[in-house]
């Protein structure tokens, strides 16, 4: 068996980063240098020192309008009835806004209140101004000495606009951190040397941490370097973690290799050349994040943070170790995502212990926000960019019931939640293709969707948890999805208990597409599968969709009117989520065939044998049918532009697409 | 008279957006191209083009473990009474994490599980894998074609992960605005030949709108480029807006000389150039703006926006007008600032036919989030930089009265307003001080304060409207503070009637500092004041405090001790609200004198003649004194590094600083 370290003990968050925070703060390592630069380049920069206005701004009093500057004592006494005449020049001197006050003048009185003479010599007024009248008084804006700006400020827009008003052209700003960034792995390559075959062939990763990492220091404010990849060998790691250390680095990250598995160095190589701070943290993902101090050329420690390999736990590892330290070494606090409180439409599992942190969608549906949590796998970066939110479950907690309360930090903008749709339900690659599409129709407008299967889609809008859901549900009447909306939102009395009752939900049906359902099959079809009975020959394994999904109640039905039982197709157990991943399934060899989307075997250049068509409609409930936001959505399905993309994918029906089809009242 | 402009008439502030947009979004002027850049290059940019999958991730079945990879089914039976043994090189396979599955294996079990056996050919299993457990399944993450990233996205760290992983290495991007930003007027010059001589004689102004301008183009998605100063001449305002049209400017944005001033060209010039779509709008500040087309080197109209000269109006008219321009060209919405509900701790009146953009301090009290508002003069570039949100006043509306709740957009983030403590009552500089102190001992910590004198602070507190109040009001008893607090915060029974009613407010009294008052003079005090009584003399002006303030009521006291009537001193009823604004007056000699600190009078270069020694404290409520954000408060009081910088601005005493000196029961 190989060498294989373990976590000496997990440490707890908060706990870990106070740690991390204490030892670099400390004598040893150092605090970070400050620079004075040209304001020009000060932007997004943080101030070191108090900025204290230099100039008073204005530097005088002047005229805040246009008209004549006058003393304001020379003007009492006039009216409308006895209209006083200055004399140009002596009493009264034309000024524009923003100009000095002549000697002596303390008021303006605007140009509209002003009457010419017939000659040039004199106006007339027929109002006396008060002391100070449109008057900009010098310090109005800020007085020399005065402290304009604290020390930790970011500098904004606003903030260029106040130091160059006080004559600050150099302002003193902490220096941006390095940080030197190691990605570490004997499977990785770059992203240019990554060919889609180099990858297919499985021996080789791209490297891409680095680049989402580099992305994340300049958050933070910090310079980003990115260091050759490194392999697993300790020496190797030993070496770059040295030469990094004798480098002008502020903090070293090296990224992977900081697990318990037998090629994992991290850890042991920073014990060896300096200290190990800490090595495993009670999150996930995130786990395996180790730190602590090699010596610099100074002989002071450097920080080294290790970061798992994962993106997701490298990603989540250094916004809670890494942003916060930058930001403290620039004396800012790293801005918090807005806290929301959201619905969880769904349970929310989760093991006691470890601090989980969950993506999620979040939809604005009547006044509930509602979380859909996305898959929780440490390597779905998608997981990371579709997600709205994220939800930190404690340590301590299980998890969370379906219907729970739960604290969700926000990834994008409110508005632009507010602004979202969301939709649960049945999986189709239309629904992507919509979200792009109105999104350039309509900025601002997108459609978020969360898989479930139809059933899953109906249940939902029946528990409020959605605007919209997308089914296509064989009925016992041969028609889509009519009976199951008749069964699940209808008016329900509660003769059978208050439990049930339930006051029924009016929607309308509107169909996305009309789609070809049929097998998938590995190209070239070797099986030589031309029906759903060949399933059950040997040597064929399927690859199921789950339970509630309309693929597989049509599925059933199928095999049903066929007289097949299901004891009889191996894999049918075996289930997937989405079209993709079943189509994903076939070609990676795991399973022979499929039920799905021809649209779905296209895109992975798979064969296809036709089953029948279906109707995939969209539930659109009445409340919000003239919503502005389902009204847009509607605009975009109907455009030509939709239909003619949706036709594209193959498989795809398009004459009713659009289509009010029906409407239950509920 | 001279020539005159007038605004033809007012547009609504979102009437007026809508037709730029609209002109914006016509065939005349076209709409942006799109380029396709390197991954490393594309943070922050916004995505053209949906994003679709080039690859799947993983592009194969891979160990989400490190442990031995095996057919989930030759492991079945496999339990702690009848381990399992496992040929290796045969039914199982040492696997790293990442790393593709042996041809056939389904599952990896982890080393954990694993026991070596006594030589390296076989391990053993004491219980069963299930199919596909611990594996990380081709496209679990992302399947090959399938939609990544909608159109309009903007691309951050995440985003950049999910582009690299999809091997997207040249996204499809909107080209970055280009923004040709032309200032415009004869007075102003760049802010290197701003000297402090040059700004003080009056003729000339430091030019930093385009410094501003330029950062709020970038954090658009744009690229400012600023262009020379343009003087007020309509034919060479002509010339620069021609010459900028023929460059490759999306747009143009002229700043000043919008207005309807005489030298105002702006609007005329666009007119004669090309079409003036607008001129006036009904918000303020930021009234004078002015846009429409002029014909570029394809003969199609480019936009032109004129902003008006004073730096809040140029700020707020370009975040409303140029920001979406700029955000709409990329497909994408600008962020909207947070709303909050606040409370008006004073009366916010406004002019009805305006939407007004007022600066407010916030602070949170208790449950309360309340707003202070800032002076709202259109060229304080300060209330910008210290503003923490804005209010928006409605066109229609003549404001709110105090206590009312409404609607704030945050500039700050909200978690820094929640951990800052908002001060209001008597001015000090040592307060600007304190939090520059405090701030850098304990990052994320801060002092937020407001001036409308000591008694208003009293007020402020009783009313629950800040965590502190800073005051140095004499008492009859010829004690600081302790009258005035006895007689506003004890408890007072409503034998009167209900309306005065209030429960008490135990505080207690902190000493900031002992503060030397005295008469303010200019330098070299020509008219030879040395006592209050020579502010009768003739020819001296006297600036004084507003009522209320500590100031005036040490004045009004030593007036009515020395029996001199306040008739008899000219200026008596010119207020200023802080002591450097006092000598501000001073020194630009709007007064020969004013009552106010030592502090300020040097930071000015001022004569000073010591009129006594005051006590100015802090208020501190009984129920906020041992908060967090208090106790970082006192500690930074009590530094020693803070009372030095005290003692150094001089004219203070420190003996007493941070010193608990009196509690009141309430």
């Amino acid at each position: 068996m190989m060498n294989r370290n373990t976590y000496l003990k997990l440490t707890g968050l908060e706990e870990a980063r106070a740690l991390l925070f204490e030892r670099c703060a400390s004598a040893k390592t150092g605090p970070l240098g400050t620079e004075c630069i040209p304001l020009e380049q000060a932007l997004g920069r943080t101030l070191a020192r108090a900025a204290t206005a230099g100039v008073s701004s204005p530097a005088f009093h002047g005229a805040a309008m246009d008209g004549i500057a006058v003393v304001a004592e020379n003007t009492f006494g006039a009216s409308e009835r006895r209209p006083k005449e200055l004399r140009l020049g002596q009493e009264a001197h034309w000024i524009n806004t923003g100009r000095i006050l002549p000697p002596g003048c303390n008021a303006v009185i605007m140009v509209e209140n002003v009457i010419s003479g017939p000659d040039r010599d004199y106006v007339s007024i027929e109002k006396a101004a008060f002391p100070w009248q449109n008057v900009r008084k010098l310090g109005e804006d800020m007085v020399a000495t005065e402290i304009l700006l604290a020390p930790g400020v970011l500098i904004g827009p606003y903030e260029l606009g106040a130091l160059a008003a006080a004559g600050v052209l150099r302002p003193e700003v902490f220096i941006r951190p390095r940080v030197a960034i190691l990605p570490s792995g004997s499977e990785l390559i770059t992203l240019h040397e990554a060919s889609p075959e180099l990858l297919a062939a499985g021996e080789k990763l791209p490297e891409f941490n680095s680049l989402m990492l580099a992305a994340l220091v300049r958050e933070a404010g910090g310079e980003p370097q990115v260091m050759p990849i490194v392999p697993d060998d300790a020496a190797k790691i030993a070496e770059a973690l040295r030469s990094a250390a004798q480098s002008d680095a502020d903090l070293i990250v090296i990224n992977a290799g900081s697990s318990a598995g037998s090629k994992d160095y991290t850890a042991a190589v920073i014990a060896e050349l300096g200290e190990l701070w800490l090595h495993g943290v009670a999150m996930m993902p995130g786990k395996p994040t180790a730190f602590g101090g090699i010596p610099g050329k100074d002989g002071r420690l450097k920080p080294v943070l290790g970061i798992p390999g994962y993106p997701v736990s490298a990603m989540l590892s250094f916004e809670q170790f890494g942003q916060p330290l930058l930001a403290l070494w620039q004396k800012r606090s790293m801005p918090e995502r807005p806290l929301e409180l959201a619905v969880a439409c769904q349970a929310l599992p989760s093991r006691p212990g470890m601090e989980e942190f969950l993506r999620v969608k979040l939809g604005r549906v009547d006044e509930k926000l509602i979380a859909v949590p996305l898959p929780r796998g440490a390597g779905t970066v998608s997981s990371l960019s579709r997600a709205d939110g994220i939800i930190r479950i404690p340590a301590q907690s299980e998890g969370f019931g379906a219907g729970a309360t739960v604290p969700v930090r926000l990834i994008r903008g409110r508005d632009q939640i507010e602004k979202s749709l969301l939709i649960i339900g049945s999986h189709d690659n239309t629904l992507d293709l919509l979200d792009s599409f109105l999104r350039t129709r309509r900025p601002g407008h997108s459609l978020t969707s969360a898989h479930v299967g139809s059933l899953g889609g109906i249940m939902a809008l029946k528990n409020g948890n959605c605007h919209l859901a997308g089914s296509h549900l064989l009925g016992a009447d041969g028609l889509y999805n009519r009976e199951a909306i008749a069964i699940h939102l209808r008016k329900q009395d509660n003769t059978e208990g208050a439990r049930d009752a339930y006051g029924g939900m009016p929607v309308h049906l509107v169909r996305l597409a009309d789609r070809e359902q049929g097998l998938i099959l590995s190209p070239g079809n070797p099986k030589k599968i031309t029906s759903l009975a060949d399933l059950q020959k040997p040597g064929v394994t399927f690859i199921n969709r789950q339970r509630g999904s309309g693929t597989r109640v049509l599925l059933d039905s199928r095999l049903k009117e066929l007289g097949i039982n299901s004891d009889s197709i191996a894999g049918y157990e075996d289930e997937e989520y989405t079209h993709m991943n079943v189509a994903a399934a076939v070609l990676s060899g795991r399973a022979t065939a499929g039920l799905g989307v021809k649209a779905a075997a296209q895109a992975l250049g798979l064969d296809f044998v036709p089953v029948g068509v279906e109707e995939y409609d969209l539930l659109i409930p009445d409340r919000f049918f003239n919503d502005l936001r389902v009204q847009a959505l509607l605009e975009t399905i109907r455009s030509a532009e939709f239909k003619a993309a949706v036709f594209a994918l193959g498989g795809y029906g398009i004459e009713r697409t659009g289509d009010l089809v029906w409407s239950f009242a509920g």
